[in-house]
């Protein structure tokens, strides 16, 4: 039985879960909603898909899971180790402890800034709405800047977030790849020459080269 | 050996870890910095405690892990099922991706608001700074009306978010618990059937009883 994705390419969130895909070697079908996000927001959308009316959902079988954290955490602990060797969740309790340490940074202290500093971009503006705001972009490269600082010291001697690749790497995908592709901010990971490394490093696995091209028009 | 929690109760981060180790019956010893927020701003804590300056954080024999959320993951995996029967987060595949989802709603919808309510209470004034802004007070307020109501059908039926008690519902209690005891707020919960019972039934748990006690001065 395919895997559906309900989602939109362009929605960090669902962009994630295809990579999710991609590097768990599962083959999945993108099921668009026509109207993003009006279409999110009918009755039978909120009852049958995601109660807060977002994007993604996935369906698997009967299973329908919500939440793009969540559905990654769920196609790694059903299906990784079967495709491929990528390991995405550890096995061994210590190691995905820190895994989800790391997940846990990318949510809190890395996403926020990154998210906020897009919104200031002429590009984004179209999915949020809000005017740009000079002061707020700069608070946001600020309060980057501190947060690569310390990803720069926690890299160094390491190839990924916790050694091996992880879940962890896989969540910084879309917000810092728009900040490289369609707003002028990538010198802040260019200049610390782990994170600028390990950007390299992520940007060269096969499975985010075939998701970029599944985000494609 | 004594696993040893780094935090002050009186940090909601601390206090979520504090009710999953009484929730897995494990004896703790917590370690308050004598000078907070300070002492966690210290060359020595930013390197072998917390890198982004934090509380809470975890001690477990030659493990460290922190952030609350994957503090308690790590508890549950490592030791659930050993010194009692709670389940934190469940064996089964799908019963645990339906967790993540929760898990999910509460780090992203539901928490966000809260905090912002409580932000705007005098009692909160000294651990942020800010003053009062009634506007973002009002703001606050109609989000969490809006996130209860969802969580108000989603509880239709339960005892808890994911049917049997989990994780999910533990990270719920201690902002909701200070909308509670020290916010003007309740009503907000109190007005929701299901959300009501769901909290009164959280309120009943033994552990949260231990918890309580453990964080009073
Ligand atoms: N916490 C959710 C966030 C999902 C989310 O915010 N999705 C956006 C697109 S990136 C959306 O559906 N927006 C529509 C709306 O909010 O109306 C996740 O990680 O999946
Ligand atoms: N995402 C972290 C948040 C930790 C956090 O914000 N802790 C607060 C206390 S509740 C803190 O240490 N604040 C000190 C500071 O930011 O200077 C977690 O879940 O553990």
């Amino acid at each position: 039985m395919t895997i559906k994705l309900v989602g939109i390419s362009k929605s960090s969130t669902t962009f994630t879960v295809i990579i999710c895909l991609n590097e768990l070697g599962l083959p999945y079908q993108l099921d668009t909603p026509v109207d993003f996000p009006a279409d999110t927001k009918t009755e039978d959308y909120l009852a049958n898909k995601h109660p807060f009316g977002k994007v993604p959902v996935l369906f698997d079988g009967d299973v329908k899971i919500t939440e793009s954290r969540a559905i990654c955490r769920y196609l790694a602990s059903k299906y990784q180790g079967q495709h491929n060797n990528t390991i995405l969740i550890p096995n061994d309790v210590h190691k995905a402890g820190l895994v989800d340490q790391f997940i846990s940074y990318q949510s809190f202290y890395y996403e926020p800034p990154v998210t906020q500093l897009l919104y200031q971009e002429p590009t984004f503006k179209q999915y949020h709405g809000k005017d740009s705001d000079p002061e707020v972009a700069k608070q946001a490269r600020e309060e980057i800047v501190k947060v690569l600082d310390v990803y720069d010291r926690l890299l160094e001697g390491k190839e990924y977030l916790n050694g091996e690749y992880s879940l962890a790497d896989l969540l910084h995908y879309p917000n810092t790849y728009y900040c490289y592709a369609f707003a002028n901010h990538s010198d802040l990971w260019d200049k610390r020459p782990n994170v600028k490394k390990w950007w390299e490093r992520l940007m060269n696995r096969d499975a985010w080269k075939k998701s970029l091209e599944d985000v494609k028009d």
